[in-house]
């Protein structure tokens, strides 16, 4: 009998315990999970008797460490910021430790400790990070194992609506944490690098300096860049390469239209508003908006912003209420990103039938034989309800294939890991295909390229 | 004999000894000047027998404390963040002390110790802070004592290059510290009131909201907003007003093109362009556009930021040499504002015979006797040569009268004060007069108003 015990068990944790719960009679595993809420941890439970709730701040170190000491293997669903206390626990007890967050230069510095300590510690094993990894590895070293030679990498995921419950101008709903989605971009300048120049974009191009992406059934999609492409190159032992690029995707026209609401300052989180809590939506676009003692905020709107009349970028500002005068947004000591977030939540909110899907697309291009070659790597996964979405799915079944390819021996590796490893992604990318998470991989011929000339030096 | 002892003896106090060392026969004066650097004092002292230097560092409180005490006012010069330390020492010495710079929190905390020592701590009392307090305060203190009630308020300030010496596309050069005006705006949104509506300007669209504003014999300037005009209710006691607006003259023009910085990226200093060392001005502003293997850097300017081919702004960028691909800009692990701050360094320098400007703007509309009425009130002051600037006299005279009027007991009160209050100001403006730093004060009818019957509530 193994123990598996899970810190924290949220809302994204459905799909990580079923599966272990669906593999416990077969694999022998027990699962302890601890959380504040005793309720939650029971709705997931369902009755199975290979599984029981502790109820416990996961957080007080006195409490866990007798459970961590039990266990076989730890999973991590706290907030980031605790991991690595609790990956100094498992260093300390020799147990093995699981997380879907990124590795923060802490934990890394733990990897000689873990090693000592004969235990894995393996992160950044969900959707994005975790798919997109393994996803982009496979093909990489396939490459590379081939004799080819890395010459453009991109790379792109979006969380989006399904097609069946996409139903509004947008063709977004929120599937994911809304202030996330009001915040991107925030954190600073998108770098990346082209055919070996360096790029910059600020926050206030970003939503324009979109790419166009054709997913095989699913149609078009756009990608604006993601803050720092440039560190994968070192995370993916690509540190020559001319090209790399990595963006979040969104239906066409998202972003032309989200970018009004950069360029007006209402996405601003460093400032509160006046008087915020009486403000109706019209009031709060207003006041972006150049005082004028007659003039409609529609036509200071289009003409602020250039939109022009017949413009369908407008039917999605309208269609999101902002013009409404009746109706207040209702939040005291607001900034205009939690304002906004407030009008979109309403708007954005995915409907009890609705699913969500996910979108991954990676794009490589390589030199072989004196030849250049493309292949892309698509993914579509689709939600199943709004408890088993596609974005609780994509993250809890890695992790808990994981669990498995740990505890029964075919993961090996040890210290402080991610799955970039084909010891770590081929068997977790092969269970995954039994869910519907697969990739497509396609040659395209002829290889699209920004430059030949460039692409070959 | 009194004595007056002066912290640090920077460029910017070369009118305020001249100022102190011109009047200390007559006064009764004898001058302490402390800097680090003994050459830069003595340059400043120039012979006179009224003066001393003392080389020492200002910032150790064992080395000035003895100082502070010998003297009757203390002129602390030094960077802001040091003049609540000395101010400590002053209160606990019973010196009086004066500072150009913003009363910070700390400081204004200390009013009543200050008032119990009997000693004034005077702030902002050179220019902007300062001379824009002083003179606005003068009209506004007018206006309600004749019983009229403050409708509209706006004020902007610049400091610019002289009309003699202005001959370039932007008619601006540095005349002040470069990375604060490569920086500028971006501390946040700017926020101000206009007819009772509050307004906020991103750092996006700061440089495309400007006013025009039309100063006599000088021709014509636009303003941008400055970052928070609210809190100048509070301190002019202007609670009630519904339109307060402050900002930044330039020349009209300059805004619009330096927009085209900001939107590329280019006065972001939150990262560091990588090989920054090895860039040229072309490769600097090609690094925030799209990749293209042949199209130009000038062409893919035009159409990103949609300039069209008769537009003159493009005479500035062009005048700018940011598409030369000769010289290196050549600074090592440089954020883009510091890579434009150096390619402006060059083009926007004064030339050893040019002299800079300041330029002071207010605009008072109130309501008295059933009428709305109109005053607005302008300054323009011109720097002798490089030494005694514009910049340098605004500040130090006001500093320097301000010590007479201390000294020789006009001003009398008591506690950190700014020169908010008739006391303070009347007699300071007055004497600034006699150096050509006077306001034209006059009455504008019909009022401009942004809406009649919004005014008059």
């Amino acid at each position: 009998m193994k123990n598996i015990l899970i810190l924290g068990a949220g809302l994204s944790c459905s799909s990580l315990i079923r599966y272990l719960l669906q593999n416990a009679e077969k694999e022998q595993w027990f699962v302890r999970i601890v959380d504040q809420d005793k309720a939650a941890i029971e709705s997931k439970i369902n009755g199975s008797k290979h599984a029981e709730a502790l109820v416990f701040n996961a957080l007080d170190p006195e409490e866990r460490k007798p459970e961590i000491e039990k266990a076989d293997i730890v999973i991590s669903m706290l907030p980031a910021r605790f991991h690595v206390d609790v990956a100094k626990d498992c260093i300390a007890l020799k147990t093995n430790l699981i997380t879907p967050s990124y590795v923060s230069p802490e934990m890394k510095a733990l990897n000689e400790e873990a090693e000592k300590a004969g235990i894995v510690i393996m992160n950044e094993i969900g959707v994005d990070p975790g798919i997109d990894h393994m996803s982009a590895m496979r093909v990489i070293d396939d490459i590379r194992d081939a004799g080819g030679k890395m010459k453009i990498f991109e790379s792109f995921t979006g969380g989006l609506v399904a097609p069946e419950s996409d139903d509004n101008p947008w063709n977004y709903k929120f599937t994911w944490n809304p202030r996330n989605v009001v915040l991107a971009g925030q954190g600073g300048a998108a770098q990346f690098i082209q055919e070996g120049r360096y790029k910059y974009i600020p926050y206030t191009k970003l939503f324009r300096r979109t790419e166009i992406i054709d997913v095989e059934n699913y149609g078009r999609f756009e990608g604006y860049a993601n803050r720092n492409s440039l560190m994968y190159r070192e995370i993916y032992g690509l540190q020559d390469i001319p090209t790399i690029y990595r963006g979040t995707l969104r239906r066409v026209g998202f972003s032309r239209a989200w970018d009004v609401f950069v360029q007006l300052g209402a996405t601003d989180d460093s400032y509160t508003l006046e008087g915020s809590e009486n403000m109706t939506n019209r009031d709060f676009i207003n006041s972006f908006l150049p005082y004028n003692h007659s003039d409609s905020v529609e036509l200071k709107l289009r003409h602020y912003m250039k939109i022009d009349l017949d413009d369908s970028l407008w039917d999605k500002l309208v269609w999101l209420g902002i013009f409404d005068d009746k109706k207040k947004i209702g939040i005291k000591n607001a900034t205009p990103a939690q304002m906004m977030q407030k009008i979109l939540e309403e708007k954005w909110a995915l409907k009890p039938q609705d699913k969500d899907m996910i979108v991954m697309y990676h794009k490589f291009v390589y030199q072989l034989n004196g030849e250049l070659r493309e292949i892309t790597s698509e993914m579509v996964n689709i939600g199943e309800d709004q408890t088993f979405t596609s974005m609780s799915n994509t993250v809890g079944l890695p992790v808990g294939i994981c669990v498995k390819k740990i505890l029964n021996g075919t993961i090996q590796m040890k210290g402080v890991l991610i799955p970039t490893h084909k010891e770590i992604y081929n068997p977790i990318l092969k269970d995954l295909e039994e869910y519907g998470i697969e990739f497509k991989e396609k040659q395209i011929d002829p290889p699209r390229l920004y430059n030949e000339e460039e692409t070959w030096k």
